[in-house]
């Protein structure tokens, strides 16, 4: 194979109870990527005349996702990549990571499908930490493996790829503000009260449990988090109001996508979805932020060829 | 009816990651409880010449448990419960709370099935309340439940049935020592690291994700404590060298049943189990310490009439 188009889709880290270690792709967003074989051993990368990101591929996260893996594979030659980039870069539905997760996966298959997606996930996880600091694998593993995926433990990384419930809609809406994953990060607090982190480890129990049993209202009662939403709420403008204004319409449940801004929710059916959408646009019109709205089924198939 | 006979398990809660959330029954060992129907509106209890518990009903945990019930149903009639104690009491494995539950079981058959089995382990736990001062529900919900048993939530309280595979054997071995419930719920520290906690969390959603997917090695590899392990093994003589012989014998993973000092290992069929249950006894056969061995198959169904 000498070139290829891709899907690379948007995720939603952390849902709610389950910081850091779950996230599941959106089927309605994501970037487009071209890859095409060159006879020059170079990485380079394109990207739309709009775009602030560096074409630098030491400085941009598909670039060095792709030069550590054709490094690795001792390949004889080189890629361009094009990066037609529409999840907006700091919006908190896994940008960096679909860019990172899109050229591991590209990239492979130029090589021959030389590396399993547990390999993938690990080459992405270079660009999620040149992008943020922290090789977090909670937005590459879905991209990569599709519907609700789980990072059980980091060393060694284990992915686990859960049942996904196929009446399972998301709404994430986007305002255009700001928020540095790395400062959302410093936030949080090193120590939590081990009574919470119990309370919380039900809530995770119960949102697996309830993912494998396909009850929709025990995911919803599972989507609550004491630890970490207290906190980077205080970065997204409204989000009680948001949060609300969702349920009020009818969500099952949901909370902060990734380090925020955005902010998602979970429903039974698509035109729930649609209807939670419109309770999330009224909040926000209300005020002078720009913003974004998605509606998605689960994406359960992750990074697909076009 | 006016008289019946039951099977009320022992139970492993904790399970080793999932403190204070998740239990499972056993079928091998369990009290034995007749609950007569009597005229005089009074509960009775009856217990083994040679067991030092109290016989008085406000003292018993299935007394406070059955006087409750009669009490709220308003029933006009009393009830003697013979007790065949045959869980240790303070070996770990739900000696309490199988005498609770089975009293609040036995209780509801006299009074006609009125209550549900959420509501039966909330009266249930009245009885934990007054062994252990908590009033916790992970000994009692399997036991009234049956199988892995997940309390989700306590206010309001939500217990979760979890899918049990049926390959799957436990080996407890229980240590005679004292190890009172309160001291080894006090010696906890309230605060713990967040990246502790995310660790802890990231392995129960593996274990919910494993009993769900029925993966024998994900169970076995999620079954890691570091946060509540580390302190309450300091009660367990040998601990450490228990653990060794099970993983060595080729058990899935385990730890500490409760708050201790039983210790259980999870197996992949019997066979399996009976060898683990040989390496733990040589463990402790070396020292002058008494101890019990049990091997059972998950009990599915909880309380049984017999």
């Amino acid at each position: 194979m000498d070139k290829l188009k891709i899907f690379a889709p948007a995720t939603v880290a952390n849902v709610s109870c389950a910081f850091d270690i779950l996230g599941f792709a959106l089927d309605t967003v994501g970037d487009e990527m071209t890859f095409t074989k060159t006879t020059e051993k170079l990485v380079q990368i394109t990207l739309p005349e709009n775009s602030n990101l560096p074409t630098d591929p030491l400085k941009n996260v598909a670039g060095v996702v792709a030069i550590e893996m054709l490094k690795k594979a001792n390949a004889d030659f080189g890629v361009l990549i094009e990066i037609d980039k529409r999840i907006k870069p700091g919006s908190g539905i896994g940008s960096s990571a679909a860019s990172s997760a899109g050229a591991a996966y590209g990239v492979n298959r130029l090589l021959g499908d030389i590396y399993d997606n547990a390999e993938l996930v690990q080459f992405a996880m270079l660009g999620e930490a040149l992008a943020s600091g922290v090789a977090h694998a909670d937005n590459v593993a879905p991209a990569i493996f599709g519907g609700f995926a789980l990072v059980r433990s980091y060393s060694p990384l284990e992915v686990i790829k859960l049942n996904s419930p196929n009446e399972l809609f998301c709404t994430v809406i986007h305002p255009q503000i700001e928020v540095k994953t790395e400062k959302s990060r410093k936030i949080l607090k090193k120590n939590i009260l081990l009574k919470d982190a119990v309370e919380q480890w039900g809530n995770i129990a119960g949102l697996i449990s309830g993912l494998y049993s396909e009850d929709y209202d025990l995911i919803g009662r599972s989507l609550q988090d004491k630890i970490v939403e207290p906190v980077r709420s205080l970065f997204i403008p409204l989000f009680y109001d948001v949060k609300k204004s969702f349920m009020d319409a009818g969500a099952l449940g949901g909370g902060i996508s990734g380090s925020g801004p955005s902010v998602f929710a979970l429903s039974r059916g698509e035109k729930q979805a649609e209807k939670v959408a419109e309770a999330m646009r009224k909040v926000y019109s209300q005020t002078n932020i720009d913003f974004d709205i998605h509606v998605s089924a689960i994406n359960s198939v992750g990074i697909k060829e076009i």
